[in-house]
């Protein structure tokens, strides 16, 4: 099959198939012109991708990190010569809402994209805690040397959002290849035929060996197909907030998938008795510098004692961003998220607190754990609240959208995770997209 | 309700109480005397033990690391009083098949226990990789350091296997206090009276904060409940091998509950082309010195080359050690675990392979992952080997008895982990039992 669009179906194994869920128009939002036929996948689709996947892993996996990054940099320059290609097909697909006219989008996601594949050259040594001895005397016939080591999971699923399709495959894709995985993509219901698209690029340019990358365009059940097969899939990377992950997060818990996923976001700032009032509002300035991301400011938490001199204060910051202040009392949950409230994005819930454990305890009881920080001058209380925080970021007269993996850790953010578990916690990067493993040589 | 035992029930909040499932006679095994009356928990215990784990949790986990240290080594020094009161009990239970006649086994377990309660001293701070940074100009405004640390959990279940209660209280509980965690206990079915009594020590002795134990006795309806409420339990560590742990770390997984446990092990020794045979000798010797572990010698894999002299030796090793050598044709799959066959434990089975490869995607494909060794003089082989095998632990020259967070880390084990997904993997130690939070503040 090939469609109007020029994609040829579905990418498995190497191969492009006819999806066995048939095909649907896909349509401008904004004009309604039809733009393609984009191939549907079945669930039993979806398996077969996971299995080609599977498949291509053990000969990935064994490459050598310096072959595993040259490769992936001739996927780059790739990138470089035919990505502006892509765009018109990106902007009738999404009505031209995708930021992708902003003429740096491209070239910064192709140095991210260079950047991430040279994760493969890391030490997969995992680094011991301070003090600790990375050789023991563990045999009576001499020093052993042990160490953790992190070795590719296998098969990682990328069920991927409303993102341009170069910014998944520079920001989910290269670090999970990279590291020695391969990759089942799931492209967001906006986005398929330009995603298809760019896979079948890269497919078409040889620059990596068949099979590493597999693609399923479908809706739910091909979702749900994906987070359904541990043996196979044992690890998913779900991006996007709202019901549908929050759902399928639930559904790959029941099958004894791990999923890496948050349904829930909104940041949390307290701004205490002894908050200095400029550092407040360039905090709540600069934490509402998007409103539509999960570690943007979503509820404001003002000490009792600075209630009418820090409320005025930040009622002031948020008009100048066209943005509302809902004020107590509240006829919702305070941790209600606005950011996955289509229309009301623009609102900020603002409560009173009488102490930093109070914040604590609301964000860690009321909120969805993402994110939270304290605005004060007094490092005795902020290190009372940093400690009394569970949630994956604790800061200190700092934004709250510092949480990313690329501010924090200068590594490629395959998405965050809020769980309550070990693991992978927070922004996850490519070395969380590991087993840890235990070896153990003669010294 | 006070037992003949002298347990007086379940100790839920700080309190005994009496089991609403009743209670149940408990009879030494030898003898079929009645030693005592277990008081038994309903799912609705579980869940109540849980809540309160839950309720002291918040306290427990801002106490000082010096603090919770000091705490824990005063339990040290209870245990050094009274711990030997604890040995009829335990003997009476078990018909005196545990090894607790041992004279060494207690002082050894008090030390370990103090020990580890000196984790809680361990900084928190997750080390980065070499090369990275621990400090980024991330702020316009000047320096902010950004760290990753290890925060407590909440309340973790341990469901222990037959061991003497002071082992678990040493290995289990004790590291997962340590950590800033609360912990449920369910005893094994063995020792159920002699656990309660060691609780009931250290609960009346009030070298604790009340709460942070709690204990239900019960059967496979307990064992449920404690995996079946990831608000109140995240995480829950399962003792012990076989269809109980398998069955429980499923029903943890379709609850979202994280589990750590090894339902399957076994370990596989791979004797190469160019393995020395004075090597291969003892690698087999020493990982038979157990034969009911879950990482002792299970599946021996021969080169075909040297199948002619190294399975001579190796059947002399095994005829020493009075252990049976299961030759092909095989009319079972060759990872069956023996050590989980009662009655049939001193049987190893043994195959020939054609290469390195395929010995590693035999223990792969065919065994449970645990631990995978190669005996070889040849570095390169070996490190093909190590690298194609994807188990938690791959050893060159050296036995997988080895995998232990003792052996290899000097850290207590809670348990080791087998599955195929980021987070703890392997010898799961106190470290493990801890969420990572990004943590940002003023440099």
């Amino acid at each position: 099959m090939t469609t109007s669009s020029g994609t040829r179906g579905l990418l498995i194994g190497g191969s492009w198939v006819e999806g066995a869920g048939g095909g649907y128009e896909v349509r401008n939002p904004a004009t309604e012109a039809v733009v393609g036929v984009a191939p549907e996948a079945s669930a039993e689709d979806a398996r077969a991708a996971a299995a080609a996947a599977a498949e291509a892993f053990p000969a990935w996996s064994r490459t050598a990190p310096e072959e595993r990054a040259a490769l992936l940099d001739k996927v780059g320059d790739l990138l470089e010569a035919r990505m502006a290609d892509l765009v018109p097909l990106v902007q009738a697909e999404t009505g031209a809402t995708l930021a992708v006219t902003n003429s740096l989008q491209i070239p910064q996601a192709i140095t991210r994209f260079r950047r991430y594949a040279k994760g493969a050259l890391e030490p997969t040594r995992i680094p011991l805690p301070p003090g600790q001895q990375a050789a023991t005397p563990l045999a009576p016939g001499g020093l052993i040397s042990a160490v953790a080591v992190r070795q590719p999971v296998g098969v990682v699923a990328a069920i991927t959002s409303y993102n341009f399709p170069l910014t998944n495959m520079a920001g989910k894709i290269c670090p999970a290849l990279a590291m020695g995985n391969t990759v089942v993509v799931k492209p967001s219901e906006f986005t398929p035929l330009s995603t298809l698209r760019l896979l079948e690029l890269v497919e078409a340019s040889g620059a990596l060996p068949h099979g590493l990358l597999q693609a399923v365009v479908g809706d739910g059940e091909v979702g749900e197909a994906l987070v359904s097969h541990p043996g196979l899939i044992p690890l998913v990377i779900i991006r996007g907030s709202g019901p549908t992950t929050r759902e399928l997060s639930a559904h790959g818990a029941a099958h004894g998938v791990r999923t890496l996923a948050h349904a829930d976001g909104g940041g949390v700032l307290y701004l205490d008795a002894h908050a200095d009032t400029e550092t407040a509002r360039t905090l709540v300035r600069t934490s509402l510098d998007r409103l539509g991301v999960c570690n943007r400011l979503n509820l404001l938490l003002v000490h009792e004692s600075r209630w009418d001199d820090l409320l005025p204060a930040a009622l002031q910051e948020l008009d100048a961003l066209g943005v509302h202040g809902v004020l107590p009392p509240h006829d919702r949950e305070r941790g209600f998220e606005w950011a996955l409230d289509e229309g009301n994005e623009a609102n900020v819930t603002i409560d009173r607190v009488a102490s930093a454990q109070e914040a604590a305890t609301i964000a860690n009881d009321e909120t969805s754990g993402l994110a939270a920080g304290i605005c004060t001058t007094d490092a005795d209380t902020a290190n009372r609240f940093l400690d009394a925080y569970a949630g994956t970021g604790a800061f200190w007269n700092a934004t709250t959208r510092l949480l990313d993996g690329f501010k924090l850790l200068a590594a490629p953010e395959t998405g965050i995770n809020v769980d309550h578990v070990p693991g992978p916690r927070g922004p996850v990067t490519f070395r969380d997209l590991a087993l840890r493993q235990f070896v153990v040589r003669p010294a």
